[in-house]
């Protein structure tokens, strides 16, 4: 589940501005996804319920750092004042003059922006409405999550997720921090491979499953292939071979 | 906000299915993220409230074809039987001999799987617990999200939409048909995988092979893995079962 609240935000992280946002269990949702991908500057224009918000802290999930963090503005100018470059997340299309990015590039943008010291945010309206076209306004580029045209309903925390999740692996140089494989046994060597092939082979000979001439070397080859393909270690060559012997145990005793 | 509930989810699309989910409000949000996504395919293996859910259908927010369309199963094994690659999401490292793939690697493999007629899903555990390392074993590959290594809290529904947002956009990238692939055989149905398990378990537990109690489980997911990391063919799922009939055949005879 959680994490601790010690989990740092990355200074570099883009803002996240929420206008007007209705429900203190939505920006505490918000505030969960952001932690996720190491955002940590929440800004509220006007929350409707108010602000400090128990519904927004107990929604978290252990991402208080974030709310105790968030700042109140009065206007959305006012929270985006000293960022300098700015996207407006929107599910419908405006009509304005204005570019229109997924999350990817917007992410893209968002991390070279950074790496040349920039402040970088997103905006999102309220719940229902969205943002207002004065809002959108005072953006640089629309960005937009290009999922189901017939269905896109994002709520606030999954659009966040979306962006934050772009933003996370915009800075991953490698494919990022992997569940490292635990190896308590080493690969098989292609010796140990051969003695469990020669041992299954034997035993099939004996029960008279290869007795067909003409058929075993297909099958010996397509056996071989399955067990080469399981990437096996050297304790699972020794496991199959207890196999073999087990099930053969019987036979002739 | 909401789309129509005549958006139609992809058939190609991989099948969410939720172990032992607890909220039925989470359910709901699950499914409105898939229908985001073009998933519409949502099976449920002992929700803890019950089904069908009066909180699953107000928190779909729309994607309500997803909750009726859901089915129920009494274990994992059935809801799976169907499917020829399936991933288990998990936050934890499991000391499994398992490759661990990111939803964008696991999205390609997906997309690759469903040109070639294969069904794919996406396995996810209880709200709080996870899945349970026998149902881990059941999947070809686990699935990690790759974000704050300090502060990983995904809920279900966020996790269901990173992945569903990735493979969504695997397909946008190339979305021109494709050339369809000879299929001498096809890949085994988790079905005809858990046949292949029993078949085995049985013998070994006739021959004595898993008489020492406290060691059957581990052997016997250990046994698990190998196989279903070979991604068997329908066919060599038969073979196999011949080599376990000849192995045995003497026993007892």
């Amino acid at each position: 589940m959680a994490g601790t609240d010690t989990a740092r935000p990355s200074p570099e992280a883009p803002a996240v501005v929420l206008v007007g946002p209705q429900l203190g269990e939505n920006i505490g949702m918000v505030a969960r996804a952001m932690l996720n991908c190491r955002l940590g500057d929440l800004r509220l224009v006007r929350p409707r319920d108010g602000w400090p918000s128990e519904s927004a802290a107990a929604a978290a999930a252990g991402a208080l750092s974030v709310i105790e963090g968030a700042r109140l503005f009065d206007n959305t100018g006012e929270a985006v004042a000293d960022l300098q470059l700015l996207f407006a997340a929107t599910a419908r299309s405006r009509h304005m003059t204005k570019e229109t990015m997924t999350p990817r590039r917007a992410a893209a943008n968002m991390r070279d922006f950074a790496a040349r010291g920039g402040r970088a945010g997103v905006l999102l309206g309220p719940e229902a409405k969205g943002l207002s076209n004065d809002d959108v306004a005072l953006a640089d580029a629309v960005l937009s999550v290009p999922l189901n045209p017939d269905f896109c309903s994002l709520n606030l925390a999954m659009a966040v997720l979306v962006v934050g999740y772009e933003w996370y692996l915009a800075g991953e140089r490698d494919p990022g921090p992997r569940l490292a494989m635990p190896k308590p046994s080493r690969p098989a060597t292609k010796d140990e491979m051969r003695g469990l092939f020669e041992h299954l082979e034997r035993e099939l000979d004996a029960c008279g499953f290869l007795r067909l001439e003409e058929k075993r070397p297909v099958t010996v080859r397509n056996l071989r292939n399955i067990f080469q393909r399981a990437g096996l270690t050297d304790q699972e060559v020794r496991t199959l071979r207890g196999v073999i012997a087990g099930l053969a145990s019987g036979r002739g005793g």
